[in-house]
């Protein structure tokens, strides 16, 4: 019996007899031969039938079957340079599992709401596969790259028990009892916790936002990969941003190079991230704004318009620190030097990308975290816990959180995130 | 100036100066002598003053500072076998972050409800610290073993449009335009539809059940790991199940043990996790609790009480196979000689820990799937995209879900789930 192998590791087979279990997901024929391009999951291949050479069953097996009918294929592996990925299978017989219905998602052009009603097949296609396969990769290289720096993975609660930064864009479930719990719109308050318990933690996990935006830029629901180091300042945390983006596009260009041309990326864009990445402040960004004609008032936050603009003036992925403290959230550590400005940092991708990263020194003194609380209008008695953390043996300590399908979008060079995730959930869109 | 230096790594500097940053998690005194014990989130270290080595205000500073108090501490790392991890740190300066309140956990006993309205400080605790770190490098190996088996992470999503098990134990929220949202309560639908895109890929993520369970084996929110896998059957996922299971334990041993004596785990038994796990039938497993005096009708699952009493006659996981079709899910294959009994599996822990998996080759056949549709009276509707997966190339395939917290409460030897998840969510409790 020949042995089962993967299209991935097929150059292992050359000259060898293997089967491969797959599916169709293009045919063509010539004369006497007839072309099956086989999926198996783990890449694509070119199977080969010959007239003379195959059972006049097995060759007629190739007229019948359709896209995405299901089929174990046994054969010769040959090496081919010119054949996609550089070998094909030399086909001595065919077992056809299924003859597929007739397949919604054909090579013609479909829009975006026929394409994510079929989301549970669209997966199949090319690009797609591409995509996801990336999309693993970068989330165990960001573990793994986290791990060996010796952070522990601390999995902050989906379901909390307040409402953090304004009820209007949370999504709300009846707990029990009458009570309401909330999904998490971020693990960090968390994973402050953990910091103080561990030293160097990290959260990965989805999180939440019930937006009433329809942008390419917004999922509800969505993944964020978000370490927190106690000892830790904001030049700390510059560094490991900065070294973790670089560390997960070299990554994925050492290991995904093919499903990068797949999704037709400009690898020598992405080769150009290297560390040191720019930073400027807000200031030197509004600006920078200002040169291009876009006047902005200093202390409100970027828009994505702004943060578009700022993107496209750089070939790496730019650092923003020292915004206004109005326009960031409440535990953010002020400046000492003016404390009108916040110890954050965002991270912009490069090409008009757009924010991936968003962080900060955290404010870790417990008075000065009572009188931020009060500016934002937020009650004390459900951060008790939180203060808890300046109660007892506070230190400095900092943080950011990486959207993990804007990092997607970005290296795949994708427009929308809907496509950087394997079922996006959208302002109309639930299913499947 | 001294390096910054880990607990974890302290055995790299012996006999050099080092300065550690953590907190003081206990202190006594011996006449001129002050010994700290300072923790660092790595792990734990005494650090000893010499009255007439330190400065009078380095002394005084033992005796003032309380625990949980924020210090950071250098000194020369001195190798002493009689310490706890086989050094001590000899100090000749500390500098002191903040002297912390009363801390409210002290050494004497506290009640579990004290215990998990201060969990974001229990998690400092020298057992609770273990745990944690033990269920990061299991969720890690986890995810390493499948990644070098060729799976590729696929995110299920969280928020789903339908109730497939029935509403009662859903959360719901109220999505867009009047739409409601359930709360996954496993992400295999969607796997596998991934299984068919990619071949062999796994979900790792939370998972909600809305259950009135008080038991030390519920929690609401619960981390599942979900392989999937293409072309596989019941056999294969036997393996995999088997395999993987005796990797994490056999990687906890080897990288975690000191963690493991923390929690005070016999290692004795978890050596004995090696394949091949015992495997019994439904059938069997009915004549087993039987001799036990414990009569129960056919057809009718396992509940937490049986589970408990099989799991307690086996010193290795055991799994269960072909259970009656009535006790288990819609998407189950029966078996071909035996259309009565699902191709499905469970496997228990052993020393009565109960159920860690449950699993199943899944029905391939879109006609079987209909009539089980049917038969569990769910509509078809909500399911057609899940329908699709049998009408356009369908495969044998397989998979199961293992409880994150299940396996860490096993591995660790605690009793009860809320103490192997960072932020547990019962049903009395969502704060923290």
């Amino acid at each position: 019996m020949a042995e089962i192998a993967t299209i991935e590791r097929i150059g292992q087979f050359v000259d060898e007899k293997v089967t491969l279990r797959g599916w169709l997901f293009n045919k063509r024929s010539s004369g006497k031969i007839r072309f099956l391009q086989i999926r198996d999951g783990t890449g694509s291949i070119q199977a080969v039938l010959v007239k003379n050479e195959v059972s006049p069953s097995t060759f007629a097996v190739a007229d019948t079957v359709t896209q995405e009918s299901s089929l174990v294929v046994t054969g010769v592996v040959r090496a081919d340079d010119r054949a996609v990925g550089g070998h094909e299978l030399q086909v001595s017989d065919i077992q056809v599992i299924q003859v597929a219905e007739d397949y919604p998602i054909t090579p013609k052009e479909h829009g975006p709401a026929f394409l994510l009603d079929h989301r549970h097949l669209w997966l199949r296609s090319a690009k797609q596969h591409a995509i996801l396969r990336i999309r693993s990769h970068l989330i165990q290289a960001a573990r793994e790259y986290l791990h060996q720096e010796g952070f522990v993975l601390f999995d902050a609660p989906i379901l909390t028990p307040t409402a953090c930064e304004g009820t209007s864009t949370l999504f709300e479930t009846d707990y029990f009892y009458g009570e309401t719990a909330y999904l998490s719109q971020s693990g960090q308050l968390y994973a402050e916790a953990g910091a103080m318990a561990l030293g160097k933690v990290y959260t990965l996990g989805p999180t939440f936002r019930a937006e009433k935006s329809k942008t390419r830029r917004h999922l509800t629901e969505f993944w964020m990969l978000e370490p927190e180091v106690a000892y830790a300042d904001l030049q700390d945390i510059l560094s490991l941003a900065e070294e973790l983006v670089s560390h997960l596009v070299n990554s994925v260009l050492t290991h995904k190079s093919e499903e990068l041309r797949t999704v037709g990326r400009d690898l020598d864009k992405l080769r150009l991230v290297v560390p040191p990445f720019p930073r400027i402040t807000y200031d030197e960004a509004l600006d920078l704004l200002r040169q291009r004609g876009m006047a902005m008032k200093w202390g409100n936050d970027f828009g994505a318009t702004e943060d578009t603009v700022l993107s496209e003036q750089f070939d790496l992925p730019v650092m923003i620190t020292h915004y206004p403290v109005q326009a960031k959230a409440f535990y953010m550590k002020s400046d000492p030097d003016n404390p009108n400005l916040a110890l954050c940092l965002d991270m912009l991708a490069p090409e008009g990308y757009g924010e991936i990263i968003g962080g900060s020194q955290r404010e870790d003194d417990y008075h000065q975290l009572l009188e931020k609380l009060a500016a934002h209008r937020l009650p004390r008695e459900p951060f008790e816990w939180y203060l808890d953390l300046r109660r007892y043996g506070t230190v400095p300590h900092a943080g950011f959180g990486l959207g993990i399908e804007r990092t997607i979008a970005w290296i795949c060079g994708i427009k929308h995130l809907r496509e950087a995730i394997p079922f996006p959930r959208m302002l109309q869109r639930i299913y499947p």
